[in-house]
């Protein structure tokens, strides 16, 4: 069973008088009287990374991960909680001194607070990040209004050639790794965006599991399908190239997560206003096709090749 | 190097800026001007609880530890968010009923509601939990004022026998058994105290590590001592029964923790005032000592046999 199906079955019933857990279907707590958006997320070592080489990478990436999950929401990350988990082997003074680094220069990056946390031993490490905004607003997942824009911000996909390079699946030049792996530790978050997105996002999540994966999670309970134009997705001149050299299908690299890039949709009457913003803000808006009334229709085009359809699942945490 | 070690020479100073994480001094985050009291507590397999057997009392466990944070600072927890990671033995269909239906009962019996969290893979368990409350103020760490007397709630030592029972380190016949490995996994709260606790309390703390260990670190940065009797320390008649037929040391019984009991310091003036509200409440509070001026002094004493002075230690998570 996956954790959808076990959210839906067991738990979603239990906060059926809560409206500011959200029926367990988006990725923060809301409560709005009070202005609290909160969001919990575990990263454990095997799974959502491979080793604790490199603590003062994975401490960043666990940090950027979990503050897009309040930034694809429009809402400005404040606080942050860390409990970090693991042996003594791993917090050894070198490593704490390392990880401390690192959270510090998240703290100024993103103008975020250590607030927290609770430090435990376990035979394997793992860390739980806890982050705080205060908002009046979100952007919510399902709330696709008919005929809406579909958007990303940044590059798709480098990310996992980075994953795929340290699994030593993927052998590539040595400058190009480095590229490549940066991206996995160091996701580009859009940051900026939570303060716009509000004013024009009817509905957004932030890609972790895969761009399909996460584009049917936002639409999950609404009747919506999608056509999205597999041309038109943002990848980076290293990913372009790499894809020359290589038989890997862009459909599967971006269908992979970890990118941490938001997605969202807005209607077409904003499609100037984001042109503008995205240009004032440099940051990269790409539109890569819209949502369809046929909720059946899950359509993802090249017009390089010929046209069809086809569904691609991410990520799902199976128990 | 232990965690509060860890914490204060590394982490401690990445939150100068930052007034609400209380120095990481406390067990909750405080943010006064948005009335937000926040804690985060990380559970593991094979260190917090000794497997996976029996998920519908661990689940109780673990949230009613968390939720004894806020409880103890006189702050009413409302929210809480649960990230679970485990393998898919652990997390089979049956085990996942059992633990909806506990976290269902703890929800109705403290009034708190289920708002989020995550469900990860991993090899072995764990559990993070994230409790919210709201309050204008709370009932903080070190601030014992001259004198006060020293209380807590409830009986110690209960959940110590449990656990060795469950390590097969100490035999007792069977009723005996249930009850004080109930008392291992669902520690009585002394819940309805977060009502009145800021109305006498000057300074207080839960008791997780042990009494000893929870007092040192309730004046850890004040200039005082303190008296306690031992044999004023509240015991189930178990316990006391218990006690006459083994060698074990009451003193070493209520120094391992895990009781969830709420010890605090309130000044001689509120003796009349905190006698009544027991009788009222019904909720056990005895008086076990009181602070001193001396700083070097940490006596405890027993009438029974002749005075002495002891300090004791309780348990820190050692990396």
């Amino acid at each position: 069973m996956d954790e959808f199906t076990l959210i839906k079955n067991y738990l979603q019933k239990l906060t059926k008088n809560n409206p500011s857990a959200l029926e367990l279907n988006d990725d923060v707590f809301f409560d709005k009287k009070n202005k609290i958006v909160l969001s919990v997320d575990t990263y454990n070592e095997g799974v959502h990374y491979l080793n604790f080489k490199n603590p003062e990478l994975i401490i960043k990436k666990v940090i950027r991960s979990s503050i897009s999950d309040l930034v694809c929401k429009g809402v400005k990350p404040k606080y942050f909680l860390i409990s970090c988990s693991g042996n003594k082997h791993q917090f050894n003074k070198k490593n704490i001194k390392l990880i401390s680094k690192s959270i510090n220069e998240e703290q100024k990056k993103y103008k975020i607070m250590l607030s927290g946390g609770d430090t435990t031993k376990s035979k394997i490490s793992s860390f739980s990040i806890t982050t705080l905004g205060l908002s009046k607003k979100i952007v919510k997942r399902n709330n696709v209004k008919k005929n809406d824009d579909i958007y990303v911000t940044g590059n798709l996909g480098d990310s996992f050639i980075g994953l795929n390079i340290l699994k030593k699946k993927i052998k590539i030049n040595f400058k190009k790794n480095k590229y490549f792996i940066n991206k996995y530790f160091l996701p580009d978050l859009p940051f900026i965006l939570y303060k716009y997105l509000l004013k024009f996002a009817n509905s957004s999540i932030d890609i972790s599991d895969g761009l399909f994966a996460d584009l049917n999670k936002l639409i999950n309970r609404q009747r919506f399908g999608y056509i999205v134009d597999l041309d038109k997705i943002p990848i980076s001149n290293n990913l372009k190239a790499y894809l020359k050299h290589s038989n890997s299908k862009l459909s599967n690299i971006i269908s992979n997560g970890d990118d941490y890039q938001v997605l969202f949709t807005a209607s077409k009457k904003k499609r100037r206003y984001i042109r503008k913003l995205a240009k004032r803000i440099k940051l990269k808006i790409t539109n890569i096709g819209n949502t369809t009334n046929n909720y059946k229709q899950k359509k993802i085009i090249s017009c390089k090749k010929h046209s069809k359809s086809l569904i691609y699942d991410g990520y799902s945490h199976k128990f």
